[in-house]
């Protein structure tokens, strides 16, 4: 039971064109996300519209992904449900998939308190599997702040690795940092990789996000880890223009379809309603960020990470 | 299809002490409230705590429902979900399952617009059972004002019914007759009853909700209906103690839990956590309120409502 | 600097038809709230339409009220603003005002946690009147645990009372009262005097709220005091049916200044917009509530109080 | 009545160590965005923490930052008030003081709606100054559709500017663009410039923001005026890292302040309280940002137009 490390991707879940699952689509960004160097994979998150599937697709995508990765990453799910009972029984089912870990956010509106620490604290007690801790308000409405995440982890011993996506994740990471002290849990952003840089600068060991092109994540986490900051911030600043389009609250996931979309990995961008829509023009300033950058659709990224 | 009236009673979901659904509890609830007189039952309600259950258990409760209820009143299921698909999923598998309508709000934090209109509209069109728009903001952080909730009955030729809870519900749900003019759809209040008399007297054709004695909203509606409003208002007036008491934001369902397992329908009063959780004295109070309104706990209500 | 008790009327801001200050409205409320037996007062409440004044008239309410209660009760001025030195400057306005303390709330949206603790901490240090803590998450969107009140006034030494409105108030008293344990903080209700009964039995040492008849507060706080539970049990009881109707969320006050309308007390019933405004049909309601309670309109209260 | 257009900056409010306003620092301020070459100044926006200013020191920063400009630009005045008299009120206060136009927010929690609509047609009748009408959802908790934001427009004949703040801005621009049709009102971006190129884009004529470079905003509005969108865009992205700190969410006006400090603009960094406060490895990571991008320190700007 180790903390996360790394870029976790969190998958992408795509839809056929008349609104249901896209098995060969999933496959395929199973395999995209392994090609550029990932070190994990997280199914089920909000970036793949986990909360918008039906259970049985939920069950699916879990099955296709951890049958497609084959072992050769470890694949988290989500397993945020609204009660303990709930939540444990998610978190079994993806410990009997297959999974190496799960992702939890607290309940809606259930805000810090007694209440929830109890929730974590059982569903600690009563599963197995490592536990990341997410922190995402715009899906539950609930505000942690570091104390709040700290008492969470101190509370539930399984809790490893903390995913910060709150701005603002770099200096919340640094007041977490501090409060965790030398226990052995790793704190992760998100968010995109919209702050990843001043993210790993404040003790960040990685982070675990969607984002249309892995590899730029990859190769952000590679040269840090390796101790070339300065690579990592040549690379994080290259590519921000693309990291802050497709990092936009509300449309995130819609841009990054309509990449995916155009790299040839889904072959429909449609994103399940209620849910973001890119008007024409949107489209059509995508195309020019990604010319400005001079960004290449092609995959596998191999190709394209020459040239830099 | 056609629009609900009368009393709907939102089904308590019993567990276990072990936490498990109480089949036996769930049957005897059903039961005693159609002895109670009322005019249909709703299942998977936020007061039958339906997210907080699995999808087993959801499925579970509609069929243990529908079995007991056996024709005798009509059952709505709640079909609240975060996308249209998982909610057309939802109400296809409720109309398999034999319920005669169901019950939908929002998705969380989808505020009135463009994007829920074509929710419900699409829901309507893909589905056939009667739909009632739920209006309850603590359950998804959406506000409906009056003109949103008559734009999605517009929208949405299937909703029969528009159940209101969030408060003031009598001015709002006057506001809302006015702009619904000779639409065949009904009102109906909610939250606990504890607006009842006033929601009748602004155009509300019953109530659907949960409360622990559904004899009372029955009397109460029965009065109305006849036109004796006198002794509607009696009614409502005598009971009003234990609709504040029990209509207790955040807490209801714990007291409601704990009225109905005195009253013998259900063997425990857990609710299932993060939820409310009464401290002893609260329950020492309820016993206070009962004691002065000079309840009885005993089921059949038929003796309780001779001696008043 | 002594805890509060006993009834404290939240006084209502009444406006002339061209929607300027009822001085002589005003005026007539304090002598008519005092006529009652109140405790103490207090000016500048949300219930007193307090941010819907401009800064002049803020002023204007403090001194025609502290100049018309002529020392007969203690004043309490609301004081919450955005930054520690704004409420700071506000509690010492409060003071050289005549006031004999302060209410205060959390800033907007500044949720509990170290940046909280702090404002109230030196906000402590800086002022000298004693302070109520309100809890009123409508106004700020701030939403405080038990923990976290007893831990803003283990911080702030000079809060001597807290107020809580967030419900369900009677069990967040009781769990309040353990945590302070033995220290000498007093907890007071709100919210229009709803669970006044409830707030009682679980160690509220009164109130501190708006309610257009005070002396039907007063009535239960005397009879309370008095050990006489039953006496208070049997009007808060009696009059429920009135404290439900003013209660309404989000509708209170435009019931309350009706009310106090026909009592002529105040010329004009002008609720300060966006705010909210009665619908014809609810005035005939509450007449009607009146009447099946058989309330007088009449002023002084002391006739009313004879009779039942 | 002119719709605003350009690089309107929204005034950075300087404090004293002691706490208090620093008046030498606001003129400085003054001074050094006309020397930016920006087309208007904003006084008491949200990132001049205005709702934390007492009103002394409102009206101060009104007169010092009025007197300072001596005509040079127009000065836009923030007038939200949380009723509609007292808005007018401070509207007029506005004018008195020689404001060009007021820039008015929706009172906290009052969605969209009937009320809202009269709110602001009230003050469009009652006043003579061009509103900017401001959509910032964190400081008030509302949020506005395009079709809202066209609505009040349309009630409100006085709104000659929209200024957007609620992600996704160029999508939303692109919507109430539509909406407008031919309407001469202008729409405007903020939120410190992040998105200004994809706002420009879409239709915005300029930006209304507080930044620690305005000249960086002047440069892109510049090129995108004059036709050359290239140069718009390599100056955007350019300066890209600094727009992302800067524009971390909660966290903006310390690092603003912090870069001002360092620019040698203000004395003191210091934030209102409770506010952010800057841990000092963050001041450490925006000191790595401006190596990186080569950023000059020094005052006036000219010299760092020149070298790039």
């Amino acid at each position: 039971m180790r903390p996360l490390a790394g870029v976790y991707t969190i998958l992408t879940t795509p839809f056929q064109s008349n609104g249901s699952l896209d098995d060969v689509g999933l496959r395929k960004l199973v395999e995209a996300s392994i090609a550029c160097g990932i070190d994990g994979l997280t199914a089920l998150g909000v970036a793949g519209e986990a909360h918008k599937l039906t259970e049985a697709e939920r069950r699916r995508v879990v099955e296709l992904t951890i049958d497609t990765v084959a072992d050769r990453v470890p694949v988290v799910v989500g397993a945020s449900r609204e009660s303990t009972e709930a939540t444990i029984e998610a978190c079994r089912d993806a410990e009997r998939a297959g999974a190496a870990g799960v992702m939890i956010a607290p309940p809606t509106f259930v805000q810090p308190g007694a209440a929830l620490t109890r929730h974590f604290a059982r569903i600690s007690e009563a599963t197995t599997l490592p536990i990341t801790l997410q922190d995402f308000p715009p899906v539950n409405g609930v505000t942690l702040g570091p104390a709040d995440m700290a008492g969470l982890v101190e509370a539930a011993p399984t809790i490893v690795t903390v995913k910060l996506e709150d701005p603002p994740t770099p200096q919340r990471i640094a007041q977490l940092v501090e409060l965790l002290g030398d226990r052995d849990v790793s704190i992760v952003g998100g968010a995109g990789g919209l702050y990843l840089l001043d993210e790993l600068r404040r003790g960040a060991r990685g982070t675990m996000t969607g984002f249309a092109y892995p590899e730029v994540l990859v190769r952000i986490w590679s040269a840090w880890k390796a101790g070339d900051h300065a690579a990592a911030a040549d690379a994080y600043y290259h590519f921000l223009p693309l990291l802050v389009f497709e990092g936009q609250p509300k449309l995130g996931v819609a841009v990054r379809k309509e990449i995916l979309r155009r790299r040839g990995l889904i072959a429909n961008a449609l994103v399940r309603q209620p849910g973001p829509q890119l008007v024409p023009a949107i489209v059509d300033d995508l195309e020019q960020t990604l010319t400005w950058l001079g960004m290449d659709d092609e995959f596998p990224p191999s190709a394209e990470g020459e040239d830099r």
